[in-house]
C-alpha cells in the first residue's frame, strides 16, 4: 500500500529533456523563465500526477502555510466559530488549518502537539482543556520558537499571545440583568476547575451581588462538570436540599438547557417562578422553550484576532516579541427565560 | 521566528559517546539494545528537548501514523460523532486523526485534499461536500494508492471503501410511521442537489407512500438547502400556496427545527394538527418542544467502521484489495412531534 512511487522534479525535466532546475523554477513561477516553458512544465506535471513535495519546500523556506489548531472539541459552535474566524484570515493569506480535537484528556492534548509539530505546522493556536494543570508541553512549543497563540481558555503560566472575552463582564452583567428583573436569590453554576474562564465568571456573579446589596451565599454555588444532566443533576440536588432560590446564572449553556428540563419536569415556570441564564450562545439556546438568556463570546471575533496574532508572530523576532493578551467585550443576549418583569426587549 | 535549532540524535550520541544508530535503536526500542542504554537515550533526549523526526520516519517507513479527516463542518453532531468513532478504533493503534472543514465548497475540498497529503497523512476519511460533482481529487489520491474511505455522502464515481447507513430503509420507516399516526398528506422536505444521501431519502419517501396507497404529489416535494431557515421558509411556502398537509418528514433536522419555529409561529399545533420528523438525531432535537421525531445514523459505529476499512486499506496489496461498501442501518426515534395518535411509546 505504501509503496508511493512518486513523480519527481527529475521526471517532468527528462520527459521535457530540460534541466531540473528549469522545471524547479518553472513550478515556483520564477520571472526568468517563459511563460511557455512554465505551461509546459505544469501540464507535464499534471499528466504525470506530480504532487509538488510541499514538506522539503517547507523546510527549505521554513513554512508549510498550515496552522494546527487544537480545541477540547470541535462540536460546539463556539469553538468552531473561532476556528472559521481563525479560517477567514489564515485563507486570505493562503494558509490552510488543521485541527485536533483534545477531548479535555490532558495526554491526548500532550500527544497531539506533537501530532501536530510532526505534520510540520508552521505554528498552533489552541485553547486548553479543564484538565490540563501542566504546561511543558506549551513551553516545549514556544523554547522551539514554534508560534503558539492561546484563546479563552488560557494559563498565565506560559508567555505567549493571548485572546479572551472579558468573562467576569459578561457574568457580571448578566447577573446584574437577572437582579433588574426582579430574582434576588440567584443560584451559580461552575465547574470544580478554576481555569480562567469560570473563576472570572464567579467573581463577575459575586461583584455583581455584592454591588447590589444581595449577600452571598456559598451554598446557591453548585460545582459539576456542567453538561447537560449535570444542570439537571444540579436542579435536583438544590430541590432535594430545599434551597431558596429564584434564578439560576449557568457558566454553561448546556447545563443551563439540563436545569430548564429539570425545572419543566418539576413544574417550576421558567421565568415566572425561576429566572434562567446560561453563557456561550449556544444555538440551541434560541430554540427552546423559553428561549434561554445567554452570553455571547463573540467568537468570529476572537478566531481573527487569534490569526491576526499568529501571523504578526510569525513574521517578529522572537527575540523581541512582547506577548499581547486581547480582552473582547462579550454581549449580553436577553431572551425569554430571564424575563420575569414585562416591557423588555427580546432578542430571540 | 523559523530558525529551529532542532537537537538531532547526533546531539543524543555524541552527549553519551555512543554512535548515532545505538541511539537510533534504541529510540525505537531495538531488542538488541539493553534497557540501561534505553533509560539513558530516552532521559537524554528529553532532557536536550529532543524531537523524533516523525516525517523522516514517515517517509522511511511510510507511515506518520496520521490519518486525515475531511468533513464539511465539525460542527454537526452526526459529523463529530463519526470522528469521535474513527478516533476511538484510530487511538487502539496509536494513530491520530487530523481534522479539515470543506464548508461544502468543491474549491476548499480539492485544496485540503492536498493539504493533509502535503501534511503526510497516511490516508483519508471523508465526506463529500453537497455541491461536489467532480471527483478528479478524489481519483488523485487512489492513483496514488493513498487509503481512501468515504462515509456517509459518497460517490460511486470512485472505486473506494464506504461507509453508509441506509438512508431508504430509514425515511421508509419514518415515513410509514407516520402514516401509521394517522397522517396522510405528508410533505418532503429534500436538497436539490441529488447527492446519495438524499435521493435515497426521497426513494424511501415515495415508496412508503405507494405502499401505503397515498398517492405521491410532486408539489408537497419542498427543495431547499434545508438550513433552519430554510425549514421556516418551506412552511411559509406551503402556507402561503394554501398546499393542503397535514405531516412534514424533512431530510435534515435543522429544518425540520425552522418548520416547528414556524408552525409554532402560525399557532399550528405540532403534532395534533401537523405531524414532523427529522433526521439526523442532533442533540437539539430532544430539547424542542415538543421534542422531534428523527432518524439516527449510527454515527459512532459509522466511525468505527470507516476506520476498520481504513486499516484494512493499509495493511493491503492495493492490487488485489477490492473495495467494499457497508450499509448500516438507521434508527427511527419517535417522539412528541409525530405523536398523533395516543400510546405510542415515547422514547425522549
Amino acid at each position: 500500500m505504501n509503496k508511493r512511487k512518486k513523480a519527481t522534479i527529475h521526471d517532468i525535466a527528462s520527459k521535457l529533456g530540460i534541466t531540473a532546475s528549469t522545471v524547479s523554477r518553472a513550478l515556483n513561477n520564477h520571472p526568468r523563465i517563459s511563460d511557455a516553458t512554465k505551461k509546459l512544465v505544469n501540464k507535464t506535471a499534471k499528466d504525470i500526477n506530480y504532487q509538488p513535495n510541499n514538506i522539503a519546500a517547507a523546510l527549505r523556506n521554513g513554512r508549510s502555510r498550515l496552522i494546527g489548531i487544537i480545541v477540547p472539541t470541535a462540536n460546539r459552535n463556539f469553538f468552531s466559530s473561532v476556528v472559521r474566524g481563525i479560517e477567514e484570515i489564515a485563507n486570505q493569506l493562503n494558509y490552510k488549518v488543521i485541527i485536533s480535537q483534545s477531548y479535555e484528556n490532558f495526554e491526548q492534548e500532550v500527544q497531539i502537539v506533537d501530532t501536530l509539530l510532526s505534520a510540520r505546522v508552521d505554528g498552533i493556536i489552541m485553547s486548553i482543556g479543564k484538565n490540563t494543570e501542566d504546561f511543558e508541553h506549551l513551553e516545549r512549543i514556544v523554547e522551539k520558537s514554534i508560534p503558539l497563540v492561546l484563546f479563552d481558555r488560557i494559563t498565565d503560566d506560559v508567555e505567549v499571545n493571548q485572546v479572551v472575552i472579558d468573562d467576569y463582564m459578561g457574568a457580571y452583567k448578566t447577573v446584574e440583568h437577572l437582579i433588574e428583573s426582579g430574582y434576588k436569590k440567584i443560584a451559580h453554576f461552575t465547574n470544580p476547575r478554576k481555569i480562567n474562564i469560570y473563576s472570572e465568571r464567579l467573581r463577575g456573579y459575586t461583584d455583581a451581588l455584592r454591588d447590589n446589596g444581595i449577600p452571598f451565599d456559598k451554598n446557591l454555588v453548585i460545582e459539576s462538570n456542567m453538561q447537560l444532566e449535570d444542570g439537571q443533576k444540579s436542579v435536583l440536588k438544590m430541590l432535594d436540599k430545599h434551597l431558596d432560590f429564584d434564578a439560576i446564572f449557568s457558566s454553561s449553556d448546556y447545563a443551563a438547557m439540563g436545569a430548564l428540563q429539570m425545572l419543566k419536569e418539576k413544574n417550576i415556570n421558567v421565568p415566572e417562578e425561576v429566572g434562567l441564564a446560561g453563557f456561550g450562545n449556544e444555538p440551541f439556546t434560541s430554540f427552546t422553550t423559553p428561549s434561554l438568556t445567554t452570553v455571547d463570546q463573540v467568537s468570529i471575533p476572537m478566531g481573527n484576532v487569534a490569526a491576526e496574532l499568529f501571523f504578526e508572530l510569525l513574521k517578529a523576532d522572537p527575540k523581541k516579541y512582547v506577548p499581547q493578551k486581547t480582552v473582547l467585550k462579550p454581549e449580553l443576549i436577553i431572551r425569554e427565560s430571564s424575563m420575569r418583569k414585562v416591557n423588555q426587549p427580546v432578542d430571540k
